[in-house]
């Protein structure tokens, strides 16, 4: 499969590097198609991964991920064109997530999501969100983490979960392990557990956690 | 131990019950002398079941629990009288929940929340904010639900926290499965789960499950 992976950071390049070990073709899309880092990583990487501004990335891609923070994913969105995006299977693993002041904020939190933003900006990208509720490490090697610990899809397009899960699976993610928690209003939900992420990172002092969902019947 | 539960209904009842079971005193207080679910609960229940409005219940107990919705909890606590709550363990177990035109709101959400409130409005009572992330059957019967699942603590005074982790243990939580994030701005982290719980709830079908934390090392 070809993917751009938008984002060069340690998400990005965990993500990207992971697609590459499976055997995919890897944009890791950035601003500017000069940018040190990404072309570094593509070198390092060699054979099937390239390095490329959003547009290029996400022209050549069949699935694009944006692994930018989510702040700042509708503008690299919106760089990587729309029409690169059409029809495409579109991941959002990002989080509205900043410390300003030392204090931590989600925007937007509640009443809208990085997730229904980007649907409703590319109403034809089939976008999926998922994994923004582990540390990407965990996301791409759950193994690191003992138990039937949990992801989460949202998203309106059934057939789009459906490939979204396939590549979980790839990842180490076993189909029965991801829920789909409905339609992509649902990422208000994961992207509102991520302060409670956060204290229990305090607590235990590293990433390498998630949450299982334990159920009587 | 002498308890007033604040709030007549399903999670006041239930708290209630299951303390009246330990062999506590409770009275169940509401907005009026004359409630008569509250009446009807203390005569069903017998012996040392009261019932009461909100100032007779805090003004006998040594710790007092908010089972009132979060949106009315500065409310109830303020005709339950700040005299009344000087020095004691006020333990709220409430989320800032509503739904309004079919949607789901949360109100205070990120940048507060109800148990800084509560700590704020009565800064002479010793807050702990726990319980909230599960139904009021788990709350008090943990074992409904398989697997070493956590609930959480957050507050600013540590002793208290230590005598509310007691009252855990007495419904069924081991200790090691209670877990400390911190101070009572931590209850912003706790409330933003409702989401999540409410999506798990909707795909799960009913409410007895839980999350359990799993780490790595």
């Amino acid at each position: 499969m070809r993917y751009a992976v938008l984002g060069t950071g340690e998400v990005g390049r965990t993500l990207g590097g992971r697609l590459l070990e499976l055997g995919h073709e890897v944009t890791l899309g950035s601003r500017s198609k000069d940018n040190p880092v990404a072309h570094e990583w593509a070198t390092a990487a060699a054979g099937r991964a390239h390095a490329g501004n959003f547009a290029d990335a996400a022209a050549a891609a069949e699935v694009v991920i944006n692994a930018v923070g989510g702040r700042v994913a509708l503008q690299a969105l919106e760089a990587a064109g729309g029409e690169h995006l059409d029809g495409k299977i579109v991941v959002d693993v990002s989080n509205p997530l900043a410390i300003e002041d030392g204090e931590l904020r989600l925007d937007p939190v509640e009443s809208d999501s990085v997730g229904e933003r980007i649907q409703r900006a590319f109403p034809r990208a089939r976008v999926v969100k998922t994994l923004n509720t582990v540390n990407c490490q965990v996301m791409t090697e759950p193994g690191r983490v003992p138990g039937e610990h949990n992801v989460f899809v949202c998203g309106e397009d059934a057939e789009a979960k459906e490939q979204v899960i396939v590549m979980l699976g790839e990842f180490g993610w076993p189909a029965q392990r991801v829920w789909d928690l409905g339609g992509i209003r649902s990422a208000r939900a994961v992207e509102m557990y991520l302060p409670l992420w956060l204290g229990l990172f305090r607590r235990i002092g590293n990433a390498d956690f998630n949450i299982e969902v334990r159920r009587a019947h």
